[in-house]
């Protein structure tokens, strides 16, 4: 009795240091990641195997998931399907390069494993997304502050490097700032190359679509609040990131 | 009309040269190695998400169909199911490994993703032995005398290095000896190292299967036999690889 007690207080103490949520989050967003590079692979070779009966689709639909969703409805005849996946233009520029195709005609026996690829990649691409909003009702729930101002994916990556929630409300906004850039940060006390700007940040679009010039100040904005955020969610609990948020866009219109 | 017929002509050309069965056999086994690829990384991704619940499970079943199959059948509470993929001994070692698990509680909604994946890998899975058939059956038809030497995958694998059939019936038995040891040749023939005594053929299982000293020899048989197969294939149908295979294994047991 006294061995099972022990067992279980053990137990209590591991189960507590995995930090459960954490963990969840990571594993989600690790997944999201994998999917995108098996839907991005996999439609790589569609396009290989489709293309030897016609070639000239990849180029008018390069998108991965529309591409398969084409094939699919194109072999099927679904007319009012393709309509509703493109435009009447387009789809006769479909017509018009079919009739001239370069492609070899090959038997529907052929066809069927090619077109079970693209069923597998649509449903990747359902699986996909159904992880996605798993995500982003996590990442509500354990930090709604960092959540509200990189939205779920990113608030998870970070959560990756930084090894959890905690971790990520100790760190300086200085950290944050290049968190995912340690290779650059690295090389820059090592032989004095520039600093990194930005690291994993660079995925938000406040960052991304802003000029070049612009992309260190914001993220040194961006960071700064991150950090007050990520500090609400595992300590306080307030909902405090309506007003970060516009605190940024104040400070945003006044970066040149 | 006269640019129509000259466009006709130049169509037919580039088909032909094209040589379609190749690509099929080609683009069919490189999404063989694909798939395998996917459900290897999503079962590790699996046993990562799965395992903050029930860590203890990933080493009771370390194969990615099986371990997928039982968590599917585990949360479900499908006993009948666990004894169909497992015996009963085993079904008690997980049930005492559950009882005394470090794993975390985690509620149905964090399950549903994780109980998706699973699902995601047992159709890839399933995608993956339809492609395999098909490929059979290709091979079969294209080129009946190798694929009865070497079996469907291995017979796809030498098309797609050699660059289709022709190509490989034209290759002498030394070449084919080292198809995908283009390395180890390279070098052997830059620095002279040892050559290399088999490439892909080492996935045969004549080879793989034999002792170390044994497998060069057996590797030289092998490949006499797969270019006769191949010109049979290419330039005669006639079937004769029961014959081949029938003066291989006479051979195979006069090697020490």
């Amino acid at each position: 009795v006294e061995r099972r007690e022990f067992f279980e207080r053990a137990k209590a103490i591991v189960q507590k240091s995995l930090k459960k949520k954490d963990r969840l989050i990571v594993n989600a967003v690790h997944t999201v990641d994998d999917l995108n590079k098996e839907i991005n692979q996999l439609s790589e070779r569609l396009k290989d195997w489709y293309g030897i009966s016609f070639p000239e689709l990849e180029s008018l639909f390069p998108d991965p998931e529309k591409y398969a969703s084409i094939v699919l409805a194109l072999e099927k005849n679904e007319k009012e399907q393709l309509l509703k996946l493109t435009s009447e233009e387009k789809l006769n520029q479909i017509f018009d390069a079919r009739k001239d195709s370069l492609g070899a005609e090959i038997t529907e026996n052929d066809k069927k494993p090619i077109l079970d690829l693209a069923k597998s990649i649509l449903s990747t691409v359902e699986l996909r997304s159904r992880v996605e909003s798993y995500l982003e009702s996590l990442c509500n729930e354990l930090c709604p502050n960092v959540s509200y101002l990189c939205g779920p994916l990113l608030t998870a990556r970070l959560l990756a490097i930084a090894g959890g929630l905690e971790e990520l409300a100790e760190m300086p906004a200085s950290t944050i700032q290049v968190l995912g850039a340690e290779k650059a940060l690295f090389k820059h006390i090592k032989r004095g190359s520039p600093p990194p700007k930005h690291g994993l940040l660079f995925q938000h679009p406040i960052i991304s679509g802003a000029s070049k010039e612009k992309r260190g100040k914001i993220a040194r904005a961006l960071s700064a609040k991150i950090a007050i955020a990520a500090k609400a969610d595992a300590f306080t609990h307030h909902f405090i990131a309506d007003k970060l948020k516009a605190d940024l866009e104040k400070r945003l219109s006044e970066i040149k």
